[in-house]
């Protein structure tokens, strides 16, 4: 039996490393590659991409995995973990079948082009049959995966695994009806007393700003050694092999463009480097769920980076770097790195908001799905949505519905990882401030290493030994739950509306 | 029979993407990859040659190979091409049987690793008998793949497809007869009336040389749409796919470096970018050998970037771009760009002395595998041969028979593809001026599109269709010979003693 084991584990690190030179080719693409060269990186990706998907699919693997699964008993919980885990994740693949993975596709890739144009063009009608089949044939790969549960639930999982809709319709309730009313306040607010958040903006070398973020990383323990900081368009992380590279992407003219992106990649990054090295390329040696991932970017993006201890250590360091911060205070710049304000698009929304363009997205594919809300119905509910949660409407559908791609590329369920991962990381946070004690002062010394070594013995080591509910649990001791988020936003904005009442 | 040459084409391409991945994959290690990350990255090298290798030598692709060879009459001639020389290199790899690649390739990896120690040390001792091993296997290699003719020739053919052993003893014996009269005279002048070879060192900011480098790559036809110019501890050009990338090495202190390294992997790079896009991944659209590879390199490194014109054109875009040239002369600085001296290290020798390191070095190698010199001697034989070629003696092994890795990798038959590369790169820079007239002028102007123009239809356009010899023959009249680069040199030495005796 453990032979069988050791012949597993050889070949997921070998397909480890095969999907390293993937990721290489993705990273270089995005960072390095001459604009003139895409059409023969793509070629790469597609011959290489073939390689991984015969590797996982030929019946030698196939069938170690099952017979080693049949047999789960004859191995140690670590192993049995490795299989479980191997198993799940190749059931789902084996049970559509090639037809319907090649139809799906080439739907996918030809719904991205049209939506490509629909948003340049403002025209929902134009993706909206594509929208149509997408949501057809999604639904029938629920089916070949799972018939006897919802179609959501199984789409869902497939990007976390653990999660249920009933969870996320508990939690993310909870959340939409704590967040409405608080915004709303905000929104008021600030219409008598607004509040200045110029501090971080005015001219910025880019090198300053290369060089000043190079530092911050290194300072909360992201390991050059181990890694690398590029730009491009979209900032993003990925583990190339033994190194993980994240990017970042920078505006001259505001630093917190380049400073919070490198922030959450860096949180990305600290999770890929805690992983355990001595389970590389086995489900033990890889990150649980998006959720999870996305649980540590936002924690050092959001709960770290936009604290006020953070930025007592911080501010001084800026104020060296950048000429044109001179005069201005740690203040005005902890206002400014907390701006919070209603806006039509999420990927440019704030702490205080974000959250409900994600349950907004969450409700309507769900409903889509479910077959509660019908396509041509889709722009309509945005807009209802966007101003029952956010006080605010789009005016074209390009600043609405037509602004993810998601949709376009049939990923249904994959929204509410972004909150899952909010919310996690506040109960995560919350919890090391428990174990350890207030983290204030260490922050203030730009010492991060207690709350970093207690991520890494609580969540990173642990790979998919754990479901991130499980794993939010052990490390919390409590379900996972929207009320530690709420309660952090809650502060968040009585401490806005303090600031605003100057 | 069409259809199977279709097919041929598709998995050549296949083969073309993949190792496409694969450069990339060396490129990053060069370039990019943090220090921590070269273990994952030899495994993911290793991985991905695997699935290389599996796929050439799976037996339905060897049948398809095999077939359309025994058919070669129904194809086209480019077809015929094609077939003709995957086979030819697909036929060289699988007369090898497993074992004896296994063998192999464990030596080499172990030989390479004593090679760093036996040269950090300075004892050739402790690689003398990996030297042994390597030169036995490397004969039964040979024998595996043709018995019936000399070892040397076999391997060489591995490098140079077309070389013959016969070919290089008379031409580099003609070479090396007319060089070594001429390095002595030029000692001796030398000697007694010193160069000034200064005018191209003092300070210059890396940032500047990058720049500068980046103008002048582009301006010889370097289309950084299609490229990329980085840096690295040793110069390389490497193909990723639609891209070619080069790398150079900056010194502050001496702008020959980069700019001569630019200069030299920039011909490399147009030699790539200029392989017919319709013959992609086929031999038709692959270089003819190393030996025509280098012979652009050297073309436009010293043919055209060590000329007179070409610094008239150079000197004042020098002169601008860096303040430390300030009161220097045009004349001062060709001087600098053409230093000449015998010296120990081939890496680092110049234009007139570098064909005598060759020499050297393939006179040896050949005895070594026709069992005329026993490795124990090697040492002795070589700082005898330097002494009589050119005139020094290295003190130390470190400085002699152990700077290159070359044998240590088991590579023998590989040097004299220099060699034949600056000879070709002679023959064919005076046929294009036979065919276009003098050159001189549109140099001066920074017009380097006739001459590029001229080696895009003669030599790169034709991939393999030709072997080196025709190929050569057919660009410039005659077969292969040492005639022009030796009245080359000759006028290169006669022009350093006029200025030596001013």
């Amino acid at each position: 039996m453990a032979l069988g084991y050791d012949d597993l584990v050889a070949a997921l690190r070998n397909l480890h490393d095969l999907k390293g030179a993937l990721a290489l080719l993705h990273w270089d693409q995005e960072t390095q590659l001459p604009a003139g060269a895409s059409a023969g990186r793509a070629r790469q990706i597609g011959a290489l991409a073939a390689v991984v998907h015969e590797r996982e699919t030929t019946p030698r693997f196939l069938d170690l995995v099952d017979d080693l699964a049949a047999n789960l008993d004859h191995l140690e919980p670590p192993q049995q973990v490795d299989v479980r885990e191997t198993k799940w994740r190749l059931d789902r693949k084996r049970r559509l079948d090639g037809a319907l993975v090649r139809e799906r596709a080439a739907l996918k890739s030809e719904a991205h082009a049209v939506w490509v144009r629909a948003r340049r063009d403002d025209d929902f009608a134009l993706l909206a049959p594509y929208l149509a089949r997408l949501v057809t044939i999604e639904r029938r790969v629920a089916a070949a995966i799972d018939s006897g549960r919802a179609p959501y639930d199984v789409l869902l999982e497939g990007f976390e695994r653990g999660a249920t809709t009933a969870i996320l319709d508990e939690t993310l309730r909870k959340l939409r009806d704590g967040l409405i009313p608080l915004i709303a306040r905000l929104q008021r607010r600030l219409a008598d007393h607004p509040l200045d958040t110029t501090a971080l903006g005015g001219h910025f070398a880019a090198e300053d700003q290369r060089r000043f973020n190079r530092a911050v990383a290194g300072r909360l323990g992201f390991d050059f050694e181990r890694g690398r900081l590029d730009e491009s368009v979209h900032p993003f992380t990925t583990e190339v092999g033994d190194d993980v590279r994240i990017t970042t992407r920078v505006s001259e003219q505001d630093l917190r463009y380049a400073l919070f992106s490198t922030l959450h990649e860096t949180g990305h990054a600290l999770y890929e480097l805690g992983l355990d090295p001595a389970a590389r390329g086995t489900p033990r040696g890889t990150a649980c769920s998006m959720g999870m991932h996305e649980s540590q970017s936002r924690l050092w993006e959001n709960l770290v980076g936009r604290s006020e201890a953070f930025w007592r250590w911080l501010w001084p360091l800026a104020a060296k770097a950048f000429p044109a911060l001179q005069g201005r205070s740690v203040a005005a710049a902890l206002l400014a790195a907390n701006e919070a304000r209603p806006s039509l698009i999420r990927t440019e929304a704030d702490e205080l908001t974000y959250n409900l363009h994600i349950i907004l997205r969450f409700e309507l594919e769900q409903a889509l799905l479910a077959g509660d809300l019908g396509i041509d119905d889709l722009p309509t509910a945005w807009r209802a949505k966007m101003r029952h949660y956010l006080g605010v409407e789009p005016l074209t559908d390009r600043e609405g519905v037509l602004q993810d791609v998601h949709w376009a590329e049939g990923l249904f369920g994959y929204f509410p990882t972004y909150s899952l991962g909010n919310l996690y990381a506040a109960q995560l946070y919350d919890a090391a401030g428990r174990d350890l004690g207030p983290l204030d002062d260490a922050f203030a010394r730009g010492d991060f290493s207690p709350l970093l070594d207690w991520l890494r013995r609580q969540v990173h080591v642990h790979g998919q030994t754990f479901q991130a509910p499980e794993l939010v649990a052990r490390a919390t001791g409590a379900a996972p739950s929207a009320e530690p988020l709420l309660a952090h936003l809650r502060r968040k904005l009585e401490w806005l509306e303090a600031m605003a009442s100057d």
